[in-house]
């Protein structure tokens, strides 16, 4: 059996990982022997690194592992945008195969990678772009083939979940925490991505175009972050049985008849009941919840980044690439390939039904609490609890959670709340679980 | 692309699981077209049923779908033992791959069924052996190929899950709440397999096979079930922050000169903290913990029996199957063919250690926790607490929680401790983790 030889493009945390699987003394599977490096390309190959490795196997221009006959599979852990999608897709045309833990890229991307794979009859696999080490991609497209996937929610960002756990444990202050997040490298020197939600955007985008089969639009994912959590909301939420995590969510909607798939995508700090298993997921782990037919509801939960996680996912991807083309025929497995199936949008936030928790701040009046339920009974939208939590000098604090409503209905009635004399601000929005 | 047909042995709840999802108008993907059933065989072909089935697909005799030509897979889900293995292994012989759900068989037949399909170039699939829907035996085989498995423990039977459950949330009663399981569907007519452990050793044994890589004796995991579980031991634990679970453990040991990878695999109730992700199962849901290297803990969690979520796990294997053989040039791919690549043995108790519980039923003298303390102090047993929890006239009863020690040691101090004076009864004795 021929050896399976790859170039890797970049050698931060996880090539430096993965060389360390590849190169280890662990007692693995020998099928990990299989695996060769032909060569790594890195910006300069004179820096002194972490861990000793063989000086002959570096390049300073990815060029060359792509036009090396030699190597059958390029593995792109370099990051960023732009070059690495560059890197991707000159492989693909040279007929190589991809591994990449590249999330951005595939989120905007996904589709004209995935298509230019086709044309060459050759894979992208990114099992390290969603939750490091978590199977995820690699379940959707086998183990869970067999199902209709109704909904998928989870916790899919360590570096927020960190944050927010820190601050409910310890009461700690956002700013605070995120520059300890950034102190223990959890969180970047510019923390964006994470803290406003477009890393969890990305990734609930990758995993939703594999589990509904079509094209979604990066843009049109409504992204919150936790950047405006309070901790007034943390501690009104705690009180009432509720923890507050950043979630991404994706569920399917009725089809329409212009035969395209109605999809609700958002990202978005959320109340969980205590009791739900999302609940305990704390620190830097990840974890997701999906919802099909006939199978009912799993979870999948487990380190969501990290040098050897993310490095494991990318090593098992490249296995499956080896073990597939070990029967190279010039077919592709259609299930280890992607293609898309049908359809998709996303429909308008006014069409969609949520739960939701909302704070506002006013006047210390009996009548209050009436009005406000009224107005919401005008437009359908059923409370599940309304409950006075401050009363001061300064006005009172009134938390309402919400059934799952019209989400239209929702926005209607708060314009209207927010209009009433009595009623001085609202604080906080937050959706439900 | 040929259609992938199959035969399928036996049409109970996962028969008619099977029928539903392949014949459904289920929005699901189309590659599910692309398996179509020929004949499926029934002990009484005039029998009443459930559904509405094409009659013409019946026959009375599985050998008439090994002999038939036409048909790629056979899909064994009539259960039993030994006309289940003699189906398999005839179909293995006459060159057809094999799925099965069948966690008895494969438990106690696996090499043998593994050797005949391996000389055929066939393959055996049987994600839904263990734990029903939750995909665990293909991302062993897949995904987590990268990684050196070090410990798996996990809540892998429905059943007693349900029980214990049931016992903690509403102080029920063992014999009625087996007796309610009974009613409900959850539990045998003969409930010895569940309540007694076996079933939860037949599918750990699979799964350390898968992840450790050599063959193991069905007979040597040492296993308890739950039928002797006191209210009062899941009461006491409850006060100290435990939860009774029944778990199934794994793990290997360091590797001495002989080159075999010495085991530690139990079977045993067992006290769980409550912060740990495994406390939060309930009813008759699995989950099993997974610590790898460098990969670290992932969890996964679903049903784990039921109709619809045990033929998911089917149908995505004969999906599997499929998928792979549209690149048939007969080499198997070395991933999903499964092979034992080295030797195993499980290591005697005595050198094992474990965390452990004990109740004490002993005289109320002041001096007697002392000289529970003392003796446990000559044999090197560390404790996390001792407790005296419950006092009356007819004496004491003191609880031991111990840290991780050498079971021989604790199995030693035990008899020492049982011939004190002051000592009754050694009521009982569990795990923890």
């Amino acid at each position: 059996m021929g050896k399976c030889k790859i170039g890797i493009v970049g050698f931060g945390t996880v090539g430096t990982g993965i060389y360390k699987i590849l190169r280890s003394e662990f007692d693995s599977h020998p099928i990990l022997n299989e695996i060769e490096i032909v060569k790594i390309a890195v910006k300069d190959v004179n820096k002194k690194r972490e861990i000793a490795i063989d000086n002959n196997l570096l390049v300073d221009n990815p060029i060359e592992l792509i036009d090396d006959p030699s190597i059958d599979v390029i593995v792109e852990v370099m990051g960023g945008i732009d070059i690495a999608k560059d890197i991707i897709m000159k492989s693909l045309r040279a007929g190589k195969s991809v591994v990449t833990a590249n999330k951005a890229v595939i989120a905007r991307y996904g589709s004209e990678i995935y298509e230019a794979a086709a044309q060459k009859g050759v894979y992208v696999l990114s099992e390290a772009a969603v939750c490091g080490g978590i199977p995820i991609i690699e379940p959707l497209k086998r183990s869970l083939k067999s199902n209709h996937i109704k909904k998928m929610v989870g916790i899919i960002n360590g570096t927020t979940n960190f944050i927010l756990s820190k601050m409910t444990n310890e009461k700690a202050d956002y700013m605070e925490t995120l520059k300890l997040a950034q102190k223990l490298g959890y969180a970047e020197f510019d923390p964006t991505a994470d803290v406003e939600g477009h890393d969890a955007a990305d990734k609930i985008l990758i995993l939703s175009e594999l589990a509904f089969g079509g094209k979604i639009e990066r843009d049109s994912i409504i992204t919150e972050g936790i950047s405006k959590i309070n901790l007034k909301d943390i501690e009104y939420a705690n009180k009432l049985g509720f923890e507050i995590k950043l979630l991404a969510l994706a569920e399917r909607y009725p089809i329409n008849s212009d035969d395209s798939l109605p999809l609700n995508i958002w990202v978005a700090p959320s109340l969980i009941p205590k009791s739900h298993p999302l609940a305990t997921v704390e620190g830097v782990n990840n974890a997701l919840l999906i919802d099909a037919a006939p199978l009912g509801e799993i979870m999948l939960y487990g380190p969501g980044a990290g040098s050897g996680p993310t490095a494991a996912s990318v090593v098992s991807d490249i296995l499956n690439l080896h073990a597939t083309s070990i029967k190279n025929n010039n077919t592709l497995d259609p299930l280890l390939a992607f293609d898309f199936w049908r359809n998709c949008h996303i429909i308008d936030s006014s069409q969609i039904t949520k739960k939701n928790y909302l704070r506002i701040i006013c006047i210390d009046s009996p009548g209050v609490i009436g009005k406000i339920g009224d107005i919401f009974g005008n437009y359908d939208v059923s409370i599940e609890s309304i409950v006075q939590l401050d009363a001061s000098e300064d006005g009172a604090e009134i938390v309402v959670i919400t059934h799952e409503v019209s989400n239209g209905n929702f926005e209607k009635s708060k314009e209207e709340i927010n209009a009433l004399n009595e009623v001085k601000l609202i604080a906080s929005q937050l959706s439900c679980i």
